[in-house]
Parts: C-alpha cells; sequence; structure tokens
C-alpha cells in the first residue's frame, strides 16, 4: 500500500543528503550525492529531483512536499543566502526552484533550525515548548523554540548562539569579530585551546599536526590530564554562555548534539557546574540539560522532513 | 456615557500607582498611595479597591478586568515571588486575591514586561512584531517579543537580558554573581562608572557624595569630559550587550526606555557605533535602536492597562 511521506534534503559543502521518510519519522530510503559535483545549481536541482525519483521508485511514497536544511537557509525568504562554504555564491532560490520543478510545497531553513524541529518533531523534545538546541560541531549553531515554535526572527536568522561574544576580544572569529561562543565550544575552539594546553605545558609534541577533536577525545579516555583539562576548558565556557542564554527565553530544557556531545562524559561535569555557577538565581534547580536523541547519521534527514511536515499540519 | 476601561496597579518598592484606562491607551483617572504604608497585604489589596471605588465615582466606567505589574512578577502564576524590594516577602498570589474580592480578570506580570506591551499596544511598537524592550533604570529590565507575543519562557520569568553576564569576573552584582549588565548600563552602572573616572583622573570631588545619574547628566551637558566619557563607556557595553541579543531573537526594532535612556544624546553615539561594531555581519543594517515613545510617568499605568487588555482580546 502506497503510504504519505515527504522528501528531505540536506545540503552540506561537500555532500548532500536526499531521504524520503514518513510522517511518523522513519527514514524510508536514502541516498547521498557530490554537492560540490554541482557547481550548475541547475544541474544540481535537476540530478536532486531524479535521485528521487530513483528513491521513490515506481511511486511507492505519495511526496507530499520538500524539507530542506542548508547552511544560510532562511525560511521566509525560501533561499540560501550569501553562505561562505557553498559552491554557489550570492543568493540560490532553492525553495521556489524545487517548487516549480515538482508542484510540491517546499520549505527551506538552516541546517540547525531544521535539527531542532528534527528533535521535537522525532526526537528527546517531543513534548516540550521551550528549550534550546545547540550542534557542536565544527562551529556552534542553535534553535531555539518559545511556546512550542521555532523562532525565526524579523528576517529569518534568529539562533546564533555560537556568535554570541562571550569574550569581548577574545579569539578572532570567522565573522570578522571577537571573541564568539563558536570560538572556544567547537570542534575548532577545543582543537585551539588544546593547542595552547600544550604549549603551556611544554608538551607541543603530544598530538600529531592537524590533530581533531577526536584525537582530544582518545587522549583524555587514556586519562591524559591535558586533554580532559581541554574539555574542562571547553564546558567551562559552555556553562556560561548557556547561563546566559536562559536569561532570554527561559526554557525548561537545553540540548546538545553534534561532534563535541559526543565527548558529554568529559565535557559534562564542568558544563554543568559552570552552568549552575553562572545561572540566575530564579532559573536555578528547574532546567534540564541533555544530549540529543537524534542519531548524528539521521538528524539532518529527520531534520529537513521535520520543517515540511510541521509546514503541512500549518 | 458610560465606557469600557480598565484598572491598572503599578507597585513599586515606595509607591503604588492606580489607574483607570479605557481601551485606547488614554488614562481617565488615576492615584498614587504609599505601598510600604501596608505591610499587611490583605489591608493593601482592601485599600487599593477602596482606590478604585473613589476613581470610578458613580460607577462611570464599566470595569472590565484588572492588570497589575510588579517587581517578580509572575504572569503564570498570578503571584509576586520573592521580590527583594517589596515589603512583602515569600509569594503573594496578588492576581487571585483580587479577584476574588472584585470579581474581576486580573492578570499580574514584572513591570518590564507590562512596560513592552504597553509599548506595543499605545507606543512606537504597535504594529512591530520582533522587538526587545530594554528600560535602563536603578537597573536594567527587558521584555523580548517574537512574532508579536511576550516572550514568558517555560516559568513566565524570561526576559532579564539586565541579568546576562558580559563581563565573565566583572563587578559584583546584588544578584550574587559577577558581570552583568545592569552593574554597566544601569543608573547604579554608571555612577560606579564615573567613581571609578573620578579615581582615575585625580578629581575625587567633581560630584558630590551619593551623586546619581542625572548629576553625570548635568555635568555632561555643561561640556565635562569624565562625565562624557561615563556615558561613552556605559554606551559601548550596552552596545555589545544588545548586539548579543539580536543573536537569540533577531529583532527588528530594540526600544530603551528609563532614566538613562534621557541621557540619549550622551548614551547614544557610543552605543550604537559599539552596537554596529559588535553585530553579526547578517544582521547589519536592519534593526532600529529608538527611545520608547511612552512617558515615564504614564509607562507603568500604561502597562498593567496594556497586559489586561492583551489578555481580554484572547
Amino acid at each position: 500500500m502506497s503510504k504519505n511521506a515527504v522528501i528531505s534534503i540536506d545540503i552540506g559543502g561537500t555532500n548532500t543528503k536526499i531521504g524520503i521518510v514518513d510522517f511518523d519519522g522513519t527514514i524510508i530510503n536514502q541516498t547521498v550525492i557530490s554537492t560540490t559535483d554541482y557547481p550548475d545549481i541547475n544541474i544540481f536541482v535537476d540530478t536532486v529531483i531524479n535521485e528521487i525519483s530513483l528513491l521513490n521508485k515506481g511511486n511507492k511514497n505519495i511526496l507530499k512536499g520538500i524539507g530542506i536544511g542548508a547552511p544560510n537557509g532562511n525560511i521566509y525568504s525560501g533561499s540560501i543566502e550569501f553562505a561562505p562554504n557553498l559552491i554557489w555564491k550570492g543568493i540560490i532560490p532553492l525553495a521556489k526552484m524545487f517548487t516549480e520543478k515538482t508542484k510540491l510545497l517546499s520549505v527551506l531553513t538552516n541546517d540547525a533550525n531544521a535539527a531542532t524541529i528534527g528533535e521535537m518533531k522525532f526526537g528527546a523534545a517531543k513534548n516540550i515548548k521551550n528549550f534550546i538546541f545547540i550542534t557542536l560541531g565544527t562551529g556552534v549553531g542553535s534553535g531555539i523554540v518559545v511556546d512550542g515554535k521555532l523562532v525565526y526572527g524579523h528576517d529569518g536568522l534568529a539562533g546564533e548562539i555560537g556568535h554570541v561574544i562571550v569574550f569581548p576580544d577574545g579569539r578572532e572569529c570567522g565573522c570578522g569579530r571577537k571573541g564568539c561562543l563558536e570560538m572556544y565550544a567547537s570542534v575548532r575552539g577545543i582543537c585551539i585551546t588544546m593547542k595552547e594546553l600544550m604549549q603551556k605545558y611544554n608538551q607541543p609534541k603530544l598530538l600529531p599536526l592537524n590533530f581533531n577533536s577526536k584525537d582530544i577525545f582518545l587522549l583524555a579516555e587514556k586519562g591524559n590530564k591535558i586533554a580532559i583539562e581541554a574539555f574542562k576548558i571547553t564546558g567551562e565556557i559552555l556553562g556560561l554562555a548557556i547561563a546566559n542564554s536562559v536569561a532570554y527565553t527561559s526554557p525548561s530544557d537545553i540540548f546538545m548534539f553534534g561532534g563535541l556531545a559526543h565527548a558529554w562524559e568529559f565535557l559534562y561535569p564542568s558544563t554543568i557546574d559552570s552552568f549552575n555557577n553562572n545561572l540566575l538565581k530564579i532559573y536555578k534547580n528547574k532546567i534540564e540539560i541533555k544530549k540529543s536523541e537524534l542519531k548524528d547519521s539521521d538528524a539532518a534527514i529527520l531534520g529537513g522532513a521535520a520543517i515540511i511536515i510541521d509546514k503541512l499540519s500549518e
């Protein structure tokens, strides 16, 4: 029997994942193509549509709409806007392009927002009306949910907690400013912290050149004190930043997702300590900080599915 | 002819204002009583109700509800919760008490939230769906509006921008933590900054002991460089803090209200410079920073009226 489903597209700088997902969040079928193989956006769109046909051979599923997660995706315009890490420059009206070619309702937002709605529809935030979702990946992304709705703001670009300045005159950030949370509590951030500690303790060869956060994690697992300290410092800054975040929208829960969240056992203790120490008294003992329940491999596809299912149910 | 109207009650540590306001935001009649004269909350409520009868002699207006603004007021519970500056300690279920004695729908929230809704209903934010309202008074309060609704959060206590930590390990705040915005960008904050500057420039007698922000303002108006610098430093910190705030809810407008906002000519230039310098690129040239259009003397009464009118229209 044919089943109602949606298409989910997760666009990354390197790869694009395409999936068919039913309304309960089961991924029926999925595939991956290389984003960088398609510098012409029109050929990219045609290729994705072709892949969708292959995934849905014999029209087994009745496709109801398309949800797209992409860096710098703007829900209001349905466009990718000046994404530094994508091959397509300027403004790409991708939702409109997909709708024109498929006649299906298409919605586009940024990847962190999509994952946030994924957590709300299919993950740990199912019955939670006020929460913050934070992705600790190469950078730091976030989605803020108030009263059961994702906050988009007047221009569709709300929820950039990674670019809140935690240390005025701190580390230089790729955004051109200094001291952003992203420069401390991301994969990139902890690597800088680790380098500083290796210098401080005069152990420049503790890790190979171009090490990444996983190398720090493996060292920490072996009990290395410097690696453990790198996580501790990262957690202290993260805890302060999320304590500050609470003062804006007063969430009941904060979810952590992405690469660094996997090292939760090393990150968690100092994050929680710092969070509690820096939290305003009126918010104390009310807020849970948890790991996301979305699997890394599924989150992007589920996020895209969630935003279109959300839109279809409006 | 009798007219529909609401009762507004603004409770402060020293005085309580009581007003009758029509649905267009015209204050029909108002009075003030001394809060501290009524350590017994029951006698306070009875007195307020008596004052309302006097204000509404001959039942000239048809009273539809009661809106109350109070420090530490929680909209969900209708209670004042542990307000350090009020004579009543613990939890005071004030909305319920007024409803029981008057049979009128009563709503209570904190003063900054009430003023925010006042700005939205009767002031400069009339058609604005996403904005932040900041009160620069003795402390710093705020209200955050997303999609036309004030953000209350899961517990009713959202919007405490004054207690966002801008300088980790900065000035000690009354809340028990360090480096809160309130310790820099409030009347209290600028006085500390001024004291530091007077010491730095070896002019300890430039202002009398126990000077306040108005004294700094009067000095600045005379062209005194130290006073002007105090405003400049305050604006720089305020600008950074509001630039950070934008990354949460992406508002189109930010409104400034209260004591310090009156010195806008001295505060504005460095606030705007710092705001622009610290704003993430994607938000640039989109956001207006303005003075509130509410008169100080009316804001509290209009705020209380606005929250009950808002509730009645649900």
